[in-house]
């Protein structure tokens, strides 16, 4: 069977825009029920699931006797007429009149309509993306990675990538992972901070990304050795300036997500209004107010550290959205962090705690651009000066003050998806031990 | 002197929608000229370039000294009234009453107005990001990056990203980066096909977009160890609806650019009725016929082989907009490719070449959808079998027709900017024995 003019190919999304009138749909089979002289075919294409039903003396008996018959995640092209049914999920079905099997399935398709472990649907993940979880969490993904993209170019942001080869490590190098580059070593980058503050210098308001690569060794819910960032970085822009980017950005993506993916959340049973809640203003918190709160809880935080996820939860906790914890005491955070001239105790920087539990989803500061005090930063921090001599230039030609943050994207989409575990919310995740397939 | 409510912070390219009003702009000095009372000082501040004139006895008299002798890249703040003047670039220009400087810049500033070698100027490159080209180059960059994202979200296209660390070579090791991943070994990704290839079993229409890497040894102005790529996967798609998207991607990013970067293209100097002129349909020729017409013109080709640079720039140059040059003997091109039905000794597949010499810019085919023909090219091809047991169950479990093509997006840019070299279309570039900065 050839598509025709009489029955064009319309994927499954756009089906109710074809009332009455016959189509082809091409994809999988999803789920297959047989009741007498009716079979009920569930199509999947990728697009989302369209119930087929087959009459018996209305199709082909031999082509009604094979349908029956096809394994789960067999292929097909069916032709037929569609109908509006608002009981139908996507608001159509198909009536049979000719099916092709394009190709039958093997029967012993691994994933099953029962409970699997983790370890074997990521053993699977390149076939465990055809499920409805898999599915709705990498579409949300993409939506997340299309507000994020939109809403930086509204705003006049240049898309500047920077390097995944770096020559140094940015912040100490326990969790870096080497490469053999041609007789040289190169680092796979945690970060493309330092390299956006060039390009800010050159573009104004810039934002990176991309992957980033982190040799944990831990093996946590919360950890991948591959994970997508974007950070922006804005000259002229103060601490404050970038506590209001990253709010809107975060109203944005969630915003969207609540828009454009109804379906997805449905599927992944997404108590929606918690993410309803999430509107402009966030709290903000100094470091010293939510060390304070944390005490007076009674929780076991020893004032001056940096945050634990536990601290974090119980902070967001207290709150319907994100909550933006600002000002940390500086032996804590970065070397490339400004300390507040107010209180040189304190760093400039802010971390935004998802709510849920779900912790930490952007870290931010506004930069020291003082040469010598950068320097001296650097010695600190021990950290290698010769690797920075270009980094030092941009406070030597023209340093201005700015500020930036960096948001993981998996963090984002997990809060979003109310899924535990990052690795559900990147296509081929990446971890201790594993990267197959 | 801080932003005032008289004088908003505004960027450079939005000032003439600010006529006959004071505002304050904020950036750095990118050229100087003084004569009598009058100084000319050009600012830069990434969106784009403005003439601040300062007139003695209008403006504070130690100030007019002071901004004469700033050397150049210093960061200052202009507080000014906005005239219109179309003869200047943007249509605007400040007049000067209020400067503050906030950092007088070191003297040596590494690029001055004269002839620089590319070796100096990529030493320099977190410097050189600041001048005219880079950033021509990099705004087109960025469009194209946007172009390619919207060209296919509104087809109906789902962004999949495919991982970087990857267990095994797709198409053989000697180009490969090799990571120590823990106690084992992990290769950085060449392409991210077979997982694009996946996912469009799961999501229909999938594009993969990220940086791919290459260990090549060869330091010629086309390679970079490190590029990125987009590549789209359609499942049910044949050759010939690949190279209709392709033809309509290229048509997209070039035709965006035209409207959209007319200022970097000029400061490129770029000669845009070449660009006018893509526009579908592309000449679609054979191997069998551009191998002809190499040979009739009397070129140094063995029919057979694959076509080399210059063989590309000969078939190139007979057109003026990219020509797809379909089914070549298989021998030359990857395992994955489908055979042709009509003539086996033809893949199945599609290489685009840029006009103007700029060579390849998209390559793409059919997949072979066999089990049993994807298990002998394997063997053929003396692949390890055991590495795609999970690519060999997309055959098993419900395979289909599938196509997709790969596009190198610094090949699209350099094309588009009419620049020589790749590494001037990325920000960082990343070559044989060059990671700094």
């Amino acid at each position: 069977m050839t598509t025709s003019d009489e029955a064009p190919f319309v994927r499954v999304c756009e089906l109710s825009k074809h009332a009455d009138r016959s189509v082809t749909v091409k994809g999988w089979v999803y789920h297959l029920r047989a009741k007498g002289k009716l079979v009920f075919l569930v199509l999947r294409d990728g697009s989302g699931l369209v119930q087929c039903v087959g009459v018996k003396g209305e199709m082909d008996d031999a082509q009604f006797d094979e349908i029956q018959r096809l394994p789960m995640e067999s292929s097909i092209e069916v032709r037929g007429k569609v109908r509006l049914d608002a009981r139908a999920p996507g608001g159509a079905e198909v009536g049979i009149s000719f099916v092709t099997v394009l190709q039958k399935a093997d029967a012993d398709f691994p994933i099953q309509p029962k409970e699997h472990g983790t370890g074997f649907l990521m053993e699977n993940r390149h076939l465990w993306l055809r499920s409805r979880k898999p599915w709705a969490c990498l579409r949300i993904r993409d939506r997340a990675i299309r507000s994020i993209r939109e809403y930086f170019h509204e705003l006049g942001f240049i898309n500047i990538d920077s390097p995944i080869f770096t020559p140094a490590a940015c912040e100490g190098t326990s969790t870096l992972f080497e490469v053999d580059y041609f007789d040289d070593k190169a680092y796979l980058t945690q970060s493309g901070q330092l390299y956006a503050e060039a390009a800010a210098m050159a573009f104004g308001k810039v934002f990176t990304f991309g992957p980033t690569f982190r040799a944990e060794k831990s093996k946590t819910r919360r950890h991948l050795t591959e994970f997508w960032m974007v950070e922006p970085e804005v000259a002229f822009a103060t601490l404050d300036d970038v506590m209001s980017l990253a709010e809107g950005l975060l109203c944005r993506v969630v915003g969207d997500a609540l828009t454009d993916c109804k379906e997805e959340l449905k599927v992944l049973e997404r108590d929606v209004t918690k993410l309803e809640c999430i509107r402009a203003p966030f709290p903000r918190l100094s470091y010293d107010e939510a060390a304070k709160y944390l005490q007076s809880k009674g929780l076991p935080f020893e004032y001056g550290n940096d945050f634990g996820a536990p601290d974090e939860t119980a902070i967001g906790e207290k709150y319907d959205r994100p909550v933006m914890i600002h000002r940390y005491p500086h032996q804590v955070k970065a070397f490339y962090m400004k300390r507040d001239p107010q209180d040189p105790r304190w760093a400039l920087c802010v971390d935004v705690i998802a709510p849920e539990g779900y912790g930490e989803v952007i870290g931010g500061s506004q930069r020291e651009e003082n040469l010598a005090v950068l320097r001296s930063r650097i010695e600190e921090h021990k950290l290698p000066m010769d690797a920075f001599q270009w980094y030092l230039d941009l406070r030597r030609f023209g340093s201005v003050p700015h500020s930036g943050f960096g948001m993981g994207l998996e963090r984002c989409v997990a809060w979003i998806c109310g899924v535990d575990h990052l690795r559900e919310c990147i296509p081929f995740p990446r971890m201790l031990h594993k990267i197959y397939p």
